[in-house]
């Protein structure tokens, strides 16, 4: 990140997309995992990245929070007395505008923050992250700048915004494809044989989806503040459509 | 079409898809074009092809009706009294098994007839039908099998099927684009800057359909006879995801 050294990276959370983020990342940093519900933090490479408690993740240059939205307040409470001056915080979560709030809130004031959300996931980058958007949203201190470059170095599409814009253009982006992949999962299986290529298309989005955590829908859902409007305006259209088609 | 000399075609409708259909088949037959809304058949190339009367069509070795599947009675009623014994009547419809009823009611039992459904359109196969999917119905007569190798040749994918298996798939496959697309279309400018490769496929996928005529979505939805259980069960899961999220 245009540090003199090799920058020592704390992970907290090795879920799917922080595996997917390890794997990314170690050509370039030295990652130390700390996810309780793991004995080893082995990439789909098979290397093996050491592991660590909170405390030792937290002295670490650059500390990202690889855990489901509605956890963060809880993990910022129990991060925030451990993180030493010039530290670096960076969360990856779909929402911006509560979760950086927290931070901003909770983490103390000798800490950098800034909030990301990558814009692909282990289904979508799976041959790779090059070429994939990433939104990142400044808060406190310049160094979101090295953030971005060096995001764009590895190949990322940086999209720099704020909480507001990038949640207002989420609530739409992903709470649709969500609802949406939601609402097509329960009926069954998808044609594959006599199949349009717009159908393909809506398979190929569903398929991105459908095997997030469901802490990802209902961070979408239920921590974005713009996401019941979308939802209404969806269900509302829905509803029109049904009255005009079964008259009921 | 494995005829000796080059098959005369009487292409019955010149819109959106008929111009495309004319457009890859003008290399293999002589087309003659009827379609009163038009003064002159030219296809995007440039190319005119000949126009003439529903009289002039009918004396065609192929007849093939490119109109919306509300229109097939009236033209198979106007249609029957001119076609000449062993004529191939063919029909292009998203819906198979009704209007393939309605022509084995009404057309003369000398002439064969072979329902299709490409299943692409002006969109989709902007570049080219190549590698496309088409579903042939077979009707009367064995000629299904040469216009089925013809599709093959000319690098379509091609499903021969019956009208039943056709229209339970379709109702899937065509009524969900359909569907959404329209539930999206009502929603405002869609995203293009902060969005995911699962949400650039569902745009992609509306992209497709959103142009095409509104007597393609009212066959989908009201000629098919599977398609209004597919669409209760897409509203009956969007309204309980509803109920969900918004609790009421």
């Amino acid at each position: 990140m245009g540090l003199g050294k090799r920058p020592r990276l704390g992970l907290i959370g090795f879920g799917g997309f922080g595996r997917l983020m390890a794997g990314a990342l170690c050509p370039h940093m030295d990652i130390l995992v700390c996810d309780p519900a793991y004995v080893g933090a082995v990439l789909d490479t098979g290397q093996a990245l050491p592991m660590g408690t909170l405390e030792d993740a937290a002295q670490c240059d650059i500390v990202v929070l690889c855990i489901p939205v509605a956890r963060v307040p809880h993990l910022c409470a129990r991060l925030a007395p451990l993180l030493k001056p010039g530290t670096l915080v960076v969360d990856v979560g779909s929402v911006k505008v509560e979760p950086m709030r927290v931070m901003d809130e909770l983490l103390p004031s000798h800490v950098d923050i800034v909030g990301t959300h990558p814009l692909f996931g282990p289904q979508s980058a799976r041959d790779g992250i090059a070429g994939h958007k990433i939104a990142v949203c400044p808060l406190r201190g310049v160094r979101w700048r090295s953030v971005a470059g060096f995001l764009r170095r590895i190949g990322l599409d940086v999209i720099v915004t704020t909480p507001e814009a990038h949640d207002r253009e989420a609530a739409m982006v992903q709470g649709l494809t969500h609802l949406i992949a939601k609402v097509l999962a329960g009926m069954g299986p998808l044609p594959e044989r006599m199949t349009t290529a717009s159908f393909e298309h809506l398979r190929a989005a569903i398929g991105m989806v459908q095997d997030d955590p469901p802490t990802v829908l209902h961070a979408i859902e239920t921590a974005n503040p713009y996401a019941a409007d979308i939802r209404s305006a969806f269900f509302e259209r829905a509803e029109r459509l049904r009255v005009q088609f079964d008259g009921v």
